[in-house]
């Protein structure tokens, strides 16, 4: 049987709540707390302990597990209970940056708690449920710790121990997924300007972006080689020439280029740089150090 | 056993050759024709026939594949010679916009050919295997009449008869392409901000990047009904203000936003504009009619 234990959560939105949920799920004695009292009616309803006031959430568990709209919403509400930290773990969720997770790992240590920043790869339907899983970033052993319990929510990812790891993968993902979505966006509009069904269309836009999937663990390789060989099928140079018949296309169709422009810079500008005989991971070098 | 079929081919870059080699291992009957000369050697070799010039391969064949580096090639090359062009089939596989091969489709029936114009959806070392597929756009008897033989390059998809469906498609598949490997490269380039590897992040990426592609299908048909239904997970709102720790993350990983901005350009304005509320597929009415 599983180890049942005592779990705090904090902020019951729609994401919140289905942690709790999950935490109940999973056995677990769970108190929640929430700024307006009746969105804990459901999970108390299913067992969970209302607190009445955050001090008294924190306290009531070793683990507290923090949900809330912003970083900001985070410091007022633990702000005031610093008193009730030491020896607990703070596992914060909620949506943020690298550097505001690094703030908050340093002001949770000055305060003698641990902590993990996490980064929920999933909506909250999704949450338990096969696929859902959750980047961890902060001290090893306290997600070691913590691991059996944290693994209601979905599959946990432990990053490292800097804590802006998990909100800087989390990010990360989010805009591979919407790099994906803004080519789909851009492609449905082309079909509707030709009269086209986009559900006809998308799957065959999904069968071949996931086929072509396959060349981001290419390009990966060689980003972190270095090496941006020149053997490759479809060259810089080539693509740069191919891709003005997009935006040729776009505009016959009356389609915005707003979506597709930024790449086609990217081409310009690395094959002016003399590097038109590499690969198209070689755009990476104009986006960062 | 297959029947064979004369056909010919015209261009011999990379893809040309492809496509001819193909053909030569279906069995057919191949000629070939290319302004170098010495680039049809090794098909020569192989039992293709060589023509001294591109009317003596037009004459040898009544299926015509061209495969050049432009349409400006493919006037050059085929203008001269409409006196030969009658009762043949012309597939036209060279990259173009679907406006030019609108204009080539009416320029071949005005000499009497049929016209396929067709998007390779593969890259060459990749023609006749799994995986390859080419669509196919022009008069349905013409397709119906050869696609036996163009199967040797791939996987047919035959579109409709407006002659610009293929390349519409074409574009539409790559820049969806393109959309995905923009978000990867801006994560990659985060990652690599935080000194990861790119190889480690990469199967993630693309794990997400799937999963998340399911949500292709759901856009369309709510494009195609034109109901943005509002009881989302994750409605445009929410996702805009989700969206600002994109750019914050960015700018604290000292990586450009050039590729991530124009999402949020379209979620700030479809908000602005009292949509808020609605799907991400919204947001394809702020990129044509």
């Amino acid at each position: 049987m599983m180890n049942r234990k005592a779990v705090s959560v904090l902020g019951l939105g729609d994401m919140g709540t289905a942690l709790a949920d999950a935490l109940l799920a999973a056995g677990h004695r769970v108190t929640v707390w929430n700024r307006t009292a009746a969105k804990a009616d459901p999970l108390v309803a299913k067992g969970a302990t209302r607190a009445d006031t955050a001090a008294d959430a924190i306290v009531a568990s070793p683990l507290v597990v923090v949900c809330l709209l912003g970083y900001d919403s985070v410091s007022e509400v633990l702000g005031p209970h610093t008193d009730v930290l030491a020896g607990r773990t703070l596992v914060n969720l909620t949506n943020g940056t690298p550097g505001q997770a690094r703030e908050m790992a340093a002001w949770a240590a000055e305060h003698g708690a641990d902590y993990l920043d996490g980064g929920i790869m999933a909506v909250p339907p999704m949450i338990g449920k096969p696929g859902a899983f959750v980047l961890y970033s902060g001290p090893s052993g306290a997600f070691e710790a913590w691991q059996p319990v944290l693994d209601a929510f979905g599959e946990s990812h432990y990053l490292g121990e800097d804590p802006g790891l998990a909100p800087l993968h989390d990010i990360a993902l989010l805009n591979s997924m919407y790099g994906m979505f803004g080519g789909v966006l851009h492609a449905f509009a082309l079909v509707r300007s030709a009269g086209g069904s986009a559900a006809e269309f998308a799957p065959m836009a999904r069968r071949y972006v996931d086929t072509m999937g396959a060349y981001a663990e290419v390009m990966a390789a060689r980003i972190d080689a270095g090496d941006y060989a020149d053997d490759v099928t479809s060259n810089l140079a080539m693509q740069a020439a191919a891709y003005a018949n997009f935006l040729d296309t776009a505009e016959e169709a009356g389609v915005s280029t707003e979506l597709i422009t930024p790449i086609h810079s990217l081409l310009q500008r690395r094959v002016a740089d003399g590097h038109g005989h590499e690969d198209t991971a070689s755009l990476v070098e104009l986006l960062g150090k």
